[in-house]
């Protein structure tokens, strides 16, 4: 089977050599940077997924368009109901254990279901290349970013109107391909994916019509650059109680520079049509924010975890307020789960042959729990105390002299030692009241798109009519 | 087909002479009083449904157990995901027109499933007697109500160790039958339906084992005695502005009062075996809850099309904090509904044959939109506006030296009259501020199980020790 | 001391003879008609509290315009943060035990602010003669009803460009008095008054200037038509446990109608001067509504009440969840009527010596308040349980034979007996699920405004300028 | 006038030698470590205030107790509503700006009143050593810190019932004095003011009363060592961009070790009073919580400037969801400022002669707007964009290879440049989205108390009785 390994799959990316900068400077080993570590041990658990006995019979399917296993989250072209409800089911046990599984299989289903209807309108070829495209990156189990949002500039104005041209647009377009030039922001992984996939963000009007390109290309391809936001590190390394979840999985969040790169026809799947480019954030509206909405599922489910731990930590028992706020937690993830089962129920068929789930359900369960995360990040400082903000560090733990206070006066509820009372405070202070506490809010707020585009797919997909009809017929008018 | 239109239904009723008291004095011709019609006409209406050309194929399904059509709301045994999915498709689409389509087969997959438990436990039979009452409810296409609620008396103190014994109770026990007294309340359709269906309201100790009592029986059996509090009416009969969900599919609520009646054993599920009594409102808390979610996401989409039609009306356009507060509602709708079709999803098949959906997502999907129902009705006032409480009743419209001020001066948008909007602020009237809403959040607040309940469902399974494993995982402890 | 007794009042009253319609028919001997009793009971009401020992050194009050002791409620010129302080606490006192203590005062300070503001621009003399009516007023202890809201028609129109003309107008003007034609709409108390005081109740232009007016008269004024919806009354007059509030104390709602009223010049206070008509709804929403938001912290100490009593009625323990709830009705009283008091602090003097409370506080404080009415109903629901919209009639409890059934079955707590536990449930179902709970919503949401002009009054209010200045520093821009 | 310029105060500071250990190390040049400037800054500015032309009428007030101006914040004793006033509207003037004032005068009013209570219970004299000592810190302009929160240990045992005997207690009483044991942590401010203040946090029972200790001791005495958390700080210091509150003013969160510390006994306060402690926490959650109100008003403030400064660099309109959701934070600030100004008015003299506001007014509303900390920072990520946490950094727009695409592509608005736009995207930062928000919500969520304290005082103190007096006047029973 071609499921590679982590280890196969990063000692592979070594093939690569992307450009990239961090903090203001090329990096000159990409590989060994260690603030590309969490990334790409992220990455590899993705792989490691498929071979984990608990896991595997949901990860790993059969994958009909090249008659082998692929890893369902990366690979998979949904078709049914049932690869609908399995990737929601995947995505929650996933997420509540790192945070992100990397679902790109919804990517490619997004591609699939665009360049199809492109090809029906437009007579183009993109849909056959696409999916020669995607047999490529399923045979060599190859992984791809998600090249998505364009700086917008003055949001007042279309892309062409204003003299920067912010975002990614076509400047050349020959025989054998296109040539662009731009950036794209919130461009998360980045460098430590394997391919480049670009697509529009927005729907488009004639005279933007150079910004309506999709493409995949490797991403060490020519004038590509990375600029890469590390994940949050340790400010000491070897303080191992502090930042353990960004050490381990934080991700680079990054903007990629198109400096005039060339795409061969083959690796095109859009082109000018710009009246195509609100299709891909159309099946992004679905597809996506349904794994989004069972993504955030699993963040409540850590941090339901979170709080229940640091509370038996503190010697507080399981009741009163404290039962309360952490039912609600679940009741939170068990509604978003719900509702990200539920719009795979509520789906249908597109003609290219991808399964849509509800879009109404979609984004009306994702702004649901999307709204909540703020809050969510509060109920953790509320029960875990005032303390998770003004404790010492590890490095005074660390002094023995301090030490002998520390253990003595910061112990919680017996059935812990000090050491791992501290151990989970730190680990509520990540999720909460540290750098990645931001990361963990823009996943949930702005990752997938911002909630004002929630309410806006919902009122065009929720059938108001129908029920204005309904109050008509009561009113007897 | 066995099934019934209205009319033969509400025929077929007449042959029986239930004991019915409203206000205080006992009916004569109860099925001629006019405060029991527009229950009779509710009930009528779930059988016309199954002859409904749009829902037919949806509301009518093959029963194996009687090789027969049944109608799917009140005789499905539910066997599948698919049947637990149509069913909360069904609800939904009838909920949203007409508030209640009396979900009796939920009650069915109740006894089927606690039946047959009890008799693996116990080594009895109730379980076939329960099929053999099944058929005969199908065969003769007869509704029955549900009998589940028994007062409580002091909540500190159980049935027996209380001097009233509220709660129905088994007095006697001979080879012919059982003898049961007390009262069961809330018990909504009471006398317009074929049968009394009663069962244990909560988990039970030894010393209530006379409360554990479970059986089937005609309304009009000896000893049976409805105190029926009748659906909000209108002032003036003659004025059909006013109150006209009330008045057309308005249901009685009741109270029943068993004064030692006689139950013969072919109609008894349980008798004495008090530890069995608590899985009956375990499977009520998630058969019936997903019902209930969707029923209120139905009740969500209502009030969603009222809010617009009366925005219309009014002449303020659907922009601004309008769209936004509607939009609220459609959000509401989607996520129940997509939480209902969720637990679906994440259900499990009970050895006894019943599909089981997913306790903890259907509490919490139904918690969800439960505690939006004041919200909702306050949204309602918000969009109409002050008048709905101040406004003059058609009374006054009625008289022609007002009408003609009242044309003039309280006409709204010029797309439609003003007897159309006068028409539409009184539907918005009903809903909201009128006794009627009392009963429209009673059904969401309460119906189904107060708030605490889901809360407490949830807690009990949700996997609380797993994610509490992961976050000593990411502590490192 | 001028004030009258409530039998003074009421006998008083009886000199008039105004113009009312009930249910479409002409009512021959107003004061004797039933359905105003509730009305005139709760006017009297606020006449007795002057000569309540606990209340009356607060309600009572040196008027130096008069030289005479005055009701601060309806007669006080507010002149100090002291008389905004006291206000504020008066209404939640008497809101707290009837919801409406009829703050007439505050017409007359927004009369007061308004007229001087129109002299002062317009170089007319309305102030002197508003100073005159309001002595007379005081004088004679005469109550007035606010008549402030014109229907609007089509409301992306203004009054003119309708062919309806909607909203009160003036048609004619000459040496002795003007003459108006129109309908005020939401007129509580209305014809249970003195007198009527008329006011425009938004932003007028030039076109529309026919519709700046205000004036005072009596309610017998002919031509003057009063369209009165009754208080909520009891389905059978001789159960007194239903529908207590709405009987004893339930306002009358109304729609006033002025077909051709003659109003001599010294009782007009406003006459086409259009510009000043956005003054009476400015002075409204910060006067008015600080009064309004402590009036529904009043609203809440009435609900909280009455869900503690409840709670104990059905023998649930103060603690847990019942509790939790109980507290949050607390904490929204508190902060409703913190806010309220807050907009005294932060008030200023107008120069006509007016003292106005701040009007983002007081918008911001009662648009808190106001949006948590629904939930208050929803809790009340919650709290007392299902049976609020289910339980038998108080006729269903006079007949002795289901009296026993119901004393022995619907007990609760032993601390009451079963009667006293369903005057309770009553009670409750009065205020959360009858047609008073559309008042008693009415009052909160739409009563002093909608939702949306408290917003709107804030922004205007909010110095934003200096808070973006302030942002801009840290950014160093 | 003995106001010290912030020069002065920190050259004074200067004098003490107090043993600090940041990040396991102890420092050897306190006052010039560069992780204290930003704490010294923020302190600074609390004395230039008493400079300020717009802010000193309000900043500096007279105080009798040493007949000279005092700094209002720090050292007036509060003894009238308008001391109560205006210290709320200096709070919200100062917090809005830089989040803290640094309320030392709230100390001394809680000592003020509890030491006078003892002295009248125990026949004791530590109020008049308090109010010695209070006069020392004034004529001196000394500023404290208040150790008050003691670690708990097992929250389910008492302090004496735990070996460890976590929180600060007396080991050994003398002639001279007593000597205390024990660690304060959350110690605020900690080593960069010039005496400590300690006070008992919660009730006790006579097996505690070792715990039951207060006083006053320069910060420098021996056996007093500090663990010190630094503020957030930038990861290039020399990036002004990045981290501009924390660096500015930043204060250090500490732990306090009093390694068997002498008090002589001219500055013990309570000395095993234990029935006593209570009181500190009482005062503290009338007078401190009022100022917490004011305060997260303030905080609110200053989110609301910072959303409408991004979303214009953003180049998005003042209109729809955006000023909808900057509206939500105007009405939050008012609604918290108005309580606080509310608890003012609603308050009542101690007989100490200290003014104490309205417990329940004051922990409502600070309850209130502390609840919606994680959604103030929520609405700053939604507004703001995904791109404040997927940003390049100042280091990467330093580069001038990578600058030029930077300067292009992340423009906004054409009202600012690039530049401006990233440090306003980098305050965003900063304030939703990186350590510093941890501490943000600390200050909120946990300062002053935790959520649930704040219900129970206001249970504490809402008089429910009178409720359900009315409650049952209205059931007639």
């Amino acid at each position: 089977m071609a499921i590679k390994t982590s280890k196969q799959y990063i000692e592979d990316l070594k093939e690569l050599s992307p450009s990239v900068f961090i903090r203001g400077q090329k990096i000159d080993n990409v590989w060994k940077d260690p603030r590309l570590q969490s990334t790409l041990n992220l990455v590899g658990m993705n792989h490691d997924t498929a071979f984990d006995p608990e896991l595997k019979d949901i990860a790993v399917v059969h994958e009909p368009l090249v008659d082998e296993p692929v890893k369902r989250f990366q690979h998979r072209i949904q078709r049914t109901m049932d690869d609908s409800i399995q990737k929601v089911k995947l995505v929650r046990e996933v997420t509540q254990q790192r945070i992100c599984g990397w679902c790109l299989s919804n990517t490619l289903c997004i591609l699939w279901a665009a360049t199809w209807e492109t090809d029906q309108k437009h007579d183009t070829s993109y849909h056959e290349r696409f999916v020669e495209y995607a047999k490529y990156l399923m045979k060599n189990d190859y992984d791809c970013f998600w090249c998505m949002m364009d700086p917008k500039g003055d949001r007042s104005k279309s892309f062409s109107a204003q003299e920067t041209k912010p975002g990614l647009r076509i400047i050349k377009k020959d025989s054998k391909g296109i040539t662009v030039r731009g950036v794209k922001v919130s461009t998360s992984y980045a460098c430590c994916s394997r391919e480049i996939m670009a697509v529009p963000c927005k729907a488009l009007t004639e005279d933007d019509k150079d910004f309506a390109v999709s493409f995949g290309i490797p991403v060490d391809t020519k004038g590509v650059h990375f600029i890469v936001r590390e994940a949050p590190q340790r400010e000491n390394p070897e303080n191992d109680m502090e930042c353990p979840m960004g050490t381990a999985i934080g991700m680079v969040e990054g903007t990629t520079i198109f400096d005039d790169v060339f795409i061969p026809w083959d690796r095109v799947f859009l082109c000018q049509e710009w009246d195509m480019a609100e299709r891909f954030p159309y099946f992004f509206a679905n597809i996506h924010r349904q794994s989004k909405c069972s993504c955030l599922a699993g963040h409540t489910d850590l941090a339901c975890g979170i709080a229940a731990l640091v509370a038996d930590v503190n010697g507080i028992p399981f009741k009163g307020h404290i039962r309360d706020k952490i039912t609600r937690l679940m009741m939170e993830a068990e509604t978003a789960h719900g509702c990200a089962l539920g719009a795979a129920v509520d789906g249908h068929m597109h003609p290219s042959g991808i399964y849509i789930p509800s879009t109404s359900i979609a984004n009306s369960g994702l702004n649901y729990i999307k709204n909540l995360a703020g809050e969510q990040v509060q109920l953790l400082h509320d029960i875990a105390g005032g303390i998770i903000v003004t404790m010492p560090t590890q490095d005074d733990y660390n002094n023995p002299e301090l030490k002998k206070w520390l253990d003595q006066y910061l112990c919680g509820s017996d059935k812990y030692t000090t050491e791992e009372r501290l151990r989970v405070l730190h680990l509520v202070q990540e999720v909460a009241a540290s750098k990645f506490t931001g990361n963990f809010l823009g996943w949930a707020i702005n990752a997938a798109g911002s909630p004002i585009t929630g309410e806006i797919l919902t009122r065009e997909h929720y059938d108001l009519q129908k029920r204005i009809g309904i109050a008509k017929q009561w009113a007897g008018i």
